[in-house]
C-alpha cells in the first residue's frame, strides 16, 4: 500500500516540518511501500501532478525549517459528495497509484476536504482512510489546544513587538504606534502580539481583538489617557475588528472614498486607526502592517513549535495505520502548562471542518491580571526555543523548496 | 575634563552599539573625568537633562544590542551660527558640567548640528571638541564606505525577502508581490532587500531605485513579461520612487483621491503599485510595507555590524583625544572585499552634512551580472555574523532600554 500527502490553505514556518514527519512516518511503516506527494494540494491529484517524497528523504532536516509549503498549495472547497464527478476522478487517480491513505495538512477550509472525501469513500466502501492533520497559524482550529505554526508566528510577533516598543519611545512627543495582527476572526495572534505586556509592561497598552465589537469614542478616549500618562501608546489589533454594526472597520462601503485608481478605498484596519487617530485626536501617528512576514519568519521559529509539528505528522501515520482511522482530525491536548506537557489526540473531523475557536470570552478584558496570567500560562510554552537557521557559505538562509524541482522558474 | 554624548534622528539597530563604544572609550582614557549622555540629542543640553554613564557601566554590553537609541532622540536643526542665543545657552550648560568633548552620533542632519556647534565654538574661541560618529540604516553618509546601522537593516532585508520569496510561490496561479523597503531618495536598502537575487536566484525579479525616474508603463511591460516566465513575480522598490515628472509615486496631488475621513490619500509606494498592477494587469497582487521593523530588529543583527559600530565609537574619542579633533566626522574606508579589511579614517564633517550619497549610476542595471556581482561583494561582508539575543527567563529578549530609568512609564 502507497499513501499520499497534501499540504493546503495559507503558509506558515511549521507545516512543512509536519509534511516531513508524516513522510518520515510513512517511509518507516512498514505497511508502506510508497509515500507520494501532492503538488498544489488536492489539485495534485486531480492533475496527477504527483511526486515521489522517498526520494528526497536527505533534504527533509532543511525543508522542515523552511517556512511556507514545499509542495505548493491550494484553496479549493469541493462540492457536496452527491456531486460524485470529482469524487469518482480522485478515486481513479488513487487507485492507480494504489493510495490507501490521505494526509491532508490543513486548517478549517482543509478540514471539510478531509471530511467530504472520507465520506464519499464510506458512502461507496472505497477502503482509502483520509486523516486531517492540522496547521494554522490562527490557531483557530476546534478540538485542538493550539496548531502547529501558531508557536512560531506568536513567537515572532511578540519578539517583534518587543523592537517595535523599544522603536517607538525615543522622541520626546506624544505618539502612538497601531500594529495590525493576522487573524480576521479570532484574536490569538493579537494576544501573543499582546506578550509583553502580558509579561509585566506596560506596552502594548491597548489590545483589540475581533471577538468584540470595536468602538470608536471608548478606543480614543483610552488613548487620550494614555498619552498623558505614558507619551507613548502601543496598540496591537486583529486586522478583522468590526463596528458596531459588524462591519469591518476601515471600510469605504459608507464613506464612498476611493483610492487615486478611482476603486472603493479599502485600507487594513491599522490605516483606518491612523487615520481616526490623526482626525479626532491630532497627535504623531504611525500604523504598521506586519503582513505575511508573520507567517514566513522561520528564522523566528519556535522549536517546541517544529518538534510537536513533526511529532503529530508521524503521530497521525502511525495511529492511523495500527488503528485504520479515517475520517479523524489529529490535534494535541495540554496536559499541564508547567512542566509544559502535551498529549497527541485525534477525533471526528466533523467537530472542525469550517468551526472556528475564538478567543474564549473570559479573556477578553486584557487589563485583569489573572487574565494575564493566563495567557501568559497559554502562550508561553509554545513558543519556547530557537531554531537555528542552517546558513550557505555566502550566508543567506539554506531554506528547501522541494517544489523547485518540479517549477525550475520558482527559486534558482 | 568631562565628556558628553548624544544620539540623533532615526534609530537603527546599531547606535547603542556606538554609544557604548564612546562611553566605553571616554571611561578608560586617562584624560577624560566623567562621561555624560544627553536625552533626546540637542534638547538634553538645552534642557539640562543629562545622565551620568559612568554608573551604567554593567549595563552596557546588554545595551549595546538593544534597537532603537537608548539615550532617546530628537529631531532639531539648529538655526545658523550668527544667531547665537541658542548657543551660547548650549556653552553655559557644557561650562557648567566641565564639557571639553561633544560626540554627536547620527545622520546628515545630526552632522549639520555637528557642523554649526564646531564652528560656533571655533569662532569664539571655545575649547570644546565637536565630533561626529555616523549612524543611519539608509547608508546615505557621504565620507564613508557605508555607515553604522547599515549592515544589520541589510541583513534584515535579505533575510526577510528569502522569506517572503518563499510565502509567494506557492499558489499555482500568477502573482506578484511588491515590499516596499526605506529609503527616500537612497537605494542602499532596496540593494540589499534584492541579495537574494543577487546571490544568483531569479527573485526579486524587478528592483526599482528612488535614484532613477519610475516609468509606469515599462514597469507593467517587465510584469507582464515575468508573470508569464515565472508565474510569481517579487518586485522590491524604494518608499520614494519618483515618476517621470519628479513627483513621488503614489501621491494623490493628481488624482484627488481621499480616503475614508477626506484627507488626501497619500498611500505608500507599495500600495501604488498594488493599485496599479490591479488595475493593470489584475492578476492576484499583494503589497508589503517593511516598516519600522527593517530598522529595529535586533534579533538579526549583523556581527559585523556591531563589532564596527562599537569600534568607530570607541576610536573616535581617542583619535579626537589623541590629536585634539573638531568639526570631523569618522567614517570608514574599505581597504578589501576578500578579505574583508576596514579602516577607521575621519575628515572635515562638512563634506558629509546635508549631503546624500546616492547607489552610482554604474549600479542602476541591476539585469547585469558584473553589477550584480558588485553589488554582493560590497554587501555581503557587511551582513556578515550572527548575534545572539540575550533572553529572560520568560523566553523574551532582553532588551535595555536606559531612558526607562528617567522616564518611568516608557517601559516596564
Amino acid at each position: 500500500m502507497n499513501i499520499i500527502v497534501g499540504q493546503s490553505g495559507g503558509p506558515s514556518v511549521a507545516i512543512n516540518a509536519t509534511l516531513a514527519g508524516i513522510a518520515i512516518g510513512g517511509i518507516k511503516n512498514p505497511k508502506i511501500d510508497k509515500v507520494y506527494g501532492m503538488l498544489h494540494g488536492i489539485d495534485g491529484i486531480l492533475n496527477e501532478n504527483l511526486v515521489l517524497l522517498n526520494s528526497y528523504v536527505d533534504r527533509f532536516e532543511v525543508m522542515a525549517r523552511t517556512p511556507s509549503m514545499a509542495l505548493g498549495s491550494c484553496r479549493i472547497k469541493l462540492p457536496p459528495v452527491e456531486q460524485k464527478e470529482i469524487y469518482e476522478k480522485i478515486y481513479a487517480i488513487l487507485k492507480k497509484y494504489d493510495i490507501g491513505a490521505i494526509y491532508y495538512i490543513g486548517g478549517n477550509d482543509s478540514m471539510d476536504t478531509v471530511d467530504k472525501l472520507s465520506k464519499y469513500f464510506k458512502l461507496h466502501d472505497i477502503p482509502i482512510q483520509v486523516v486531517g492533520v492540522p496547521k494554522t497559524i490562527d490557531n483557530d482550529l476546534m478540538g485542538s489546544d493550539h496548531t502547529p505554526g501558531y508557536g512560531s508566528a506568536a513567537k515572532y510577533l511578540c519578539n517583534t513587538m518587543e523592537e517595535i516598543i523599544c522603536d517607538s519611545c525615543i522622541y520626546p512627543t506624544p505618539n502612538i504606534v497601531v500594529v495590525e495582527i493576522m487573524g480576521r476572526n479570532s484574536g490569538w495572534l493579537t494576544l501573543a502580539a499582546g506578550m509583553p505586556r502580558f509579561r509585566g509592561k506596560i506596552m502594548p497598552q491597548i489590545v483589540i481583538l475581533p471577538e468584540q465589537p470595536f468602538y470608536e469614542k471608548e478606543f480614543l478616549e483610552k488613548c487620550r489617557e494614555l498619552l498623558v500618562r505614558d507619551r507613548t501608546v502601543v496598540v496591537v489589533c486583529s486586522e478583522g475588528i468590526k463596528d458596531e454594526d459588524g462591519e469591518y472597520a476601515g471600510m469605504s462601503t459608507k464613506s464612498g472614498a476611493v483610492d487615486i485608481f478611482g476603486h472603493a478605498y479599502l485600507s487594513g484596519v491599522g490605516k483606518y486607526l491612523e487615520g481616526l487617530i490623526k482626525k479626532e485626536i491630532g497627535c504623531k501617528v504611525r500604523s504598521i502592517e506586519l503582513n505575511v512576514v508573520q507567517r514566513c519568519s522561520a528564522h523566528l521559529a519556535s522549536a517546541c513549535d517544529l518538534r510537536e509539528a513533526a511529532e503529530i505528522g508521524m503521530e497521525a501515520v502511525r495511529a492511523s495505520m495500527a488503528e485504520g482511522l479515517t475520517g479523524v482530525m489529529f490535534g494535541f491536548e495540554r496536559v499541564s502548562d508547567q512542566p509544559y506537557e502535551m498529549k497527541i489526540i485525534y477525533h471526528s473531523v466533523g467537530e472542525s471542518a469550517n468551526y472556528e475557536k475564538k478567543v474564549p470570552e473570559e479573556w477578553f478584558n486584557t487589563d485583569d491580571v489573572t487574565v494575564q496570567k493566563e495567557i501568559r500560562d497559554y502562550i508561553t510554552p509554545l513558543i519556547a526555543g530557537d531554531v537555528s537557521v542552517r546558513r550557505k557559505p555566502d550566508g543567506s538562509p539554506d531554506y528547501e523548496i522541494l517544489y523547485r524541482d518540479f517549477y525550475p522558474n520558482t527559486e534558482a
